[in-house]
C-alpha cells in the first residue's frame, strides 16, 4: 500500500528510528491512534511554520527576535556560546545562567567541511563585539571537535580583548569515582578547589 | 516556545518514544531537516486520508476491500487469522502463504475488557461460513492470551464443521539450541518430524 509505504519512509526520518521501528510506529499510528497521528502532523506543521532563527543569537524563535534576547532582566555581560538550540534548553533549564547566548551551527569539522565560516564564527564575533559583552563562556562539548572549536573561537575572541571561559570540567554529580574515566579524573585532581 | 512544546507532545505519541527521544527528535528536525519533518507531516496526513479498513477482512485497505482479498489468485478454502495488520504484513513478506486473511482487533484480554466480540470474533465466524473457506490457520501469538484468543476462536470455527490449525512452535532458525527457552524446547521435542 502506497500510503502506508510513504508514511513508513518519512518515519526513518526521524533520528534513532531505523525501519523496523518506523513500520511498528506506523501500523501504531493507524491501528491505535489516529488521533495521535492528526495531531503529530498539525505539531509538525505549526513547528515548521513557527520555529524560526533568532537574528540576535541563532536559536530557534517565534519572532525574528528570541524572547530569551528580548529578556532586558539578564546580564548583556556574559555570552554564552553553545552548538545547539538543545544545548540552550538544556543550559537554561539549569537555572544558573542569566546572561545571553548564541547558538553555533554545530561544531567545527574540517572531516566534514565544516570549518569556523560554517558555524557562524563571523556572526559570534559581530555578535560579541556589541560593547557590552566583557566575557564569552564557551559551552562547546568536551570532545575533539567541540575542544577545537572552543580553541579557535577562543583565540579570535581574545584576540578582540574579550574574556574568555569554559564550562568547568570535573567529576559528575552521583558519581561513583570509581566508574568516572581516567581523563575526567586527572581534569578533576588538576581543577580542584 | 508553545509550537516547539506542541511538537514534542506530539512526537511522544509514537510507540517507543520518551520525553528525552522526543525533544530530540524535535530539535533535529527543526535545525538539520525541515524537508524531513515536512515529508512526515505529509505522510502522515495521506496515510490518515488513504488507509481505511478492508470490509472483507479487516486488515489495512486503500479502498472499500484490500488488494489481498481482492486478489482471485489465491486459495479460498484457506482463512489464516492474525490479531493486528503488522502480523499479516510479517506473513505475507514470508511468502509461503496463499489464502487470505482475517485481522483481529488484537487479542483477547479479559482484564482489559476486550472479549470475543471486542476482537471481532462475530466477524471472523461469518467470514469463515462463506462456504469456501475449509481450514483457519490460527496465527494469533504464543502468549497466554494469544494462545487463549487461537482456544476459544478454534472451538467456535469447529462448531461450525471447520479444520483449524495453529502455526507450529519449534525452535527457531539460526537459534543455537543453548539459549531456547525450555517450554520452546518441549513443545520442539513433542512435535518432532
Amino acid at each position: 500500500m502506497a500510503a502506508l509505504e510513504h508514511l513508513i519512509d518519512a518515519l526513518r526520518k526521524l533520528p534513532g528510528v531505523g525501519p523496523k521501528s518506523a513500520q511498528r510506529m506506523a501500523y501504531h499510528l493507524l491501528q491505535h491512534d489516529r488521533g495521535g497521528a492528526a495531531q503529530l502532523a498539525a505539531g509538525l506543521q505549526e513547528a515548521l511554520a513557527q520555529v524560526q532563527t533568532c537574528t540576535r543569537c541563532q536559536g530557534f524563535a517565534e519572532a525574528p527576535v528570541c524572547d530569551v534576547c528580548l529578556d532586558t532582566q539578564r546580564d548583556p555581560a556574559l555570552l554564552c556560546v553553545v552548538e545547539t538550540p538543545a544545548d540552550q534548553a538544556v543550559i537554561e533549564r539549569s537555572g544558573s545562567y542569566r546572561g545571553y547566548y548564541f547558538v553555533l551551527g554545530g561544531r567545527i569539522s574540517p572531516l566534514d567541511g565544516r570549518g569556523p565560516r560554517e558555524v557562524g564564527a563571523e556572526a559570534l564575533l559581530a555578535r560579541a563585539d556589541d560593547g557590552q559583552v566583557r566575557e564569552v563562556i564557551l559551552a562547546t562539548s568536551f570532545t575533539a571537535e567541540g575542544e577545537a572549536t572552543a580553541y579557535l573561537l577562543g583565540e579570535a575572541l581574545k584576540a578582540r580583548g574579550l574574556s574568555v571561559s569554559r564550562l568547568a570540567r570535573g567529576v559528575p554529580i552521583g558519581a561513583e569515582l570509581e566508574y568516572v574515566d581516567l581523563g575526567t579524573l586527572a581534569h578533576a585532581l588538576a581543577d580542584r578547589r
